[in-house]
């Protein structure tokens, strides 16, 4: 299951290295650790059942949104727009946070206004391409390792 | 959108009664309040715009599971066969909960345990049926109804 | 500060054999696991540094209620008779389960309205004595624990 | 109670007014309210039971800990220092922005990120002064009343 979420992230234009990005982005201000370290947290956050069970569902949404086979009009429209009060990207990406603690919380809120890195591309609206649900996805991998890391370096 | 999701929850067998009689199961051993009041209650939760984007996001994936639209296996699979660990369907119920504050929480994980009333028919498998996000959507009403009785009651 | 939790838990009256005895309650119905498997998860779950700061934070603030320090006259009322609506031991309960998924936040919900074992003796009301906290932070340590092991058996 | 809450507050040094400056700046970039608007938005959180829980329960252990009140000399140290990874202040944040869905979430993550205003003053260290709990709380009624305008402004 790992493997095949780090295909679908990469079938959608996102790396781990985008996301070790993201990850130095958060750590600006306090020591930053090194990429190995960056990365091997970001491997660790996919390497759990429930954000796998997110990435896959919030990235069949947003590629179903782009095939037009979201039968609900309603919805359809929700996804293709990236509707600002939508909110159910936001509730999965949260889901992946908490198991995080509130450090992991905090950094998405403020990866998910600023957008750096990836985030910003993932955001700018393309015609025909949807990633309503992968932004804040990618978002929260990043959040919870950096929360990962901050825990990890005061323990020591 | 409000009538829009009571037509699709109907559309799945779920009526606002039976949302009830889930309410008035978890008043057992408080001063049960009138049909009316708990009518109001769940009527009042499924007209918060949050809820009704996840009303409208877990029943399209369950009907895209019946009409096995879902092109990715490994979501399929899950959804089919309602894993018990897959968890993004008790995250969109706890996004609902979580707008109506702790007892929301317990009542939703008392109600997710026992499986009274009609959950527990939602709950039976029966062959070319999913429901895997529409049990937990309607305990996470049925439970936030409950809470804001709870809230209200107590105020006066 | 793992051991101060445990001596802190002991003082209150609670072993970790009674979070055991409450886990065990959580699993029935599933394969039951072995008791030193049970101990370990709960251990485990005590030596998450969020967990333990839930814990001396909660812990201390039924102290300070039972040696009646609390200046603030609200809080000390509502804190020594538990009052229901109060919903903050709840928000810490959650703080724990959280980190441990969707199925520890269902645990928790179940454990708290049925109150088994230990829980319920912390819960009866007794003068001079203050669980409002202890008895929501047992419940999550035990939630917790058993969603722990649902996670870990099915994985193998 | 709600007219206990302001007090406190004041009494800490924070008016309706500094919330509504940190409302302003959660705007920045969508239409600004009137200040009427924002102000009432503020009031509306701060009535709510949950609330005003969290803001004594808070207010207290702040308070306690510049009194020196505090017997546990692991949860003094932990509070009068701020302890960065401590995370119990957040998740009471955490428990006042859930009522106001994932927008407050979020809001919370980026003021906690980027301390505008009275929160940046709130952070600031000063000998004997603690606000371990007030930062977070000032800060979570900020974001939850900027959801609920985003919510109303988009409703209309």
């Amino acid at each position: 299951m790992y493997f095949r979420c780090i295909e679908l992230l990469e079938s959608r234009g996102v790396k781990i290295d985008d996301i070790v990005e993201c990850v130095a982005y958060l750590q600006k201000g306090y020591d930053l650790s090194s990429t190995a370290v960056m990365r091997e947290a970001v491997e660790n956050v996919i390497r759990k059942r429930e954000v796998q069970h997110a990435i896959i569902t919030g990235v069949y949404l947003d590629m179903a949104t782009e095939r037009k086979e979201i039968k609900d009009d309603y919805l359809y429209h929700i996804l293709a727009s990236d509707y600002s009060l939508y909110g159910v990207d936001e509730v999965l990406a949260y889901g992946i946070c908490n198991l995080y603690g509130s450090i992991a919380l905090t950094n998405f809120g403020y990866i998910d206004k600023d957008k750096p890195c990836i985030i910003k591309s993932l955001n700018s609206k393309v015609d025909g391409v949807c990633n309503t649900f992968l932004d804040d996805i990618v978002g929260a991998i990043a959040a919870s390792a950096a929360s990962r890391i901050a825990h990890g370096v005061k323990i020591l």
